[in-house]
């Protein structure tokens, strides 16, 4: 089974510390802090990274989908926004809107498969603390 | 309250098609595919971005438990392995590896803290789809 890795570290306490994250492929390094977190600092957060997570579950999902079903899709554009509840720390609601172009489709169809793709993506079925919503437009 | 954002782009099918990934915070932006994500092909996937987050909202939750206890930690490093099964499409695990350097700490009060690091970071709750996993040792 595929497995895939990721790695952090922390110096320090929280608001005067610091950290690192970085992901296995190679792909990315870089800072994270708490004002990148809870305030407007400079670098990344668990919650960008859980979103970028989901879009891009999300639309590799779909467009399987739709070809799957005999469309052809031409492309998904996906943008999660995540909510991270500063008061319980919880990450309550995973916003989608989604944007494609697939020629020969119905708004129907469309947007069953919108759906079947939110609801079946391996990343929406992990995050099953989250309530994951979805806007979808066909273009 | 906090919002982060990402998002992905998809194009044409699954095996033939191809993606592209970024984070809302302008750190990163990158391709995405088929084969990064079911095979060894370069480029990011979902699974290690999920791997990141976790990692690194464990490695931050972590030091400020053991600070919040009185402790002073001076660095927690953490890695997450995802297991995406490629039969089911479910993420089923999400391996924790830590080690962490926590000057005048016992052994027991280390490991019931890496614990509640594990159960309580925000990143953790959220993947309540998958069997998350620790394995902590004091540097």
């Amino acid at each position: 089974m595929p497995t895939s890795s990721a790695e952090a570290t922390w110096n320090g306490a929280l608001k005067d510390g610091e950290g690192t994250v970085g992901l296995g492929s190679g792909a990315y390094e870089g800072p994270y802090s708490f004002a990148s977190r809870f305030q407007d600092g400079d670098g990344t957060n668990p919650e960008e990274l859980i979103g970028a997570a989901e879009a891009g579950c999300y639309a590799m999902a779909f467009a399987n989908m739709l070809d799957e079903e005999g469309y052809t899709p031409e492309s998904v554009h996906a943008e999660a926004v995540v909510t991270l509840d500063a008061e319980t720390l919880e990450i309550t609601t995973v916003d989608l809107t989604v944007e494609a172009t697939v020629p020969d489709i119905d708004e129907d169809a469309f947007q069953e498969l919108a759906n079947q793709a939110k609801e079946g993506c391996p990343v929406s079925k992990v995050l099953a603390g989250a309530d994951i919503t979805l806007d979808a437009t066909l273009a």
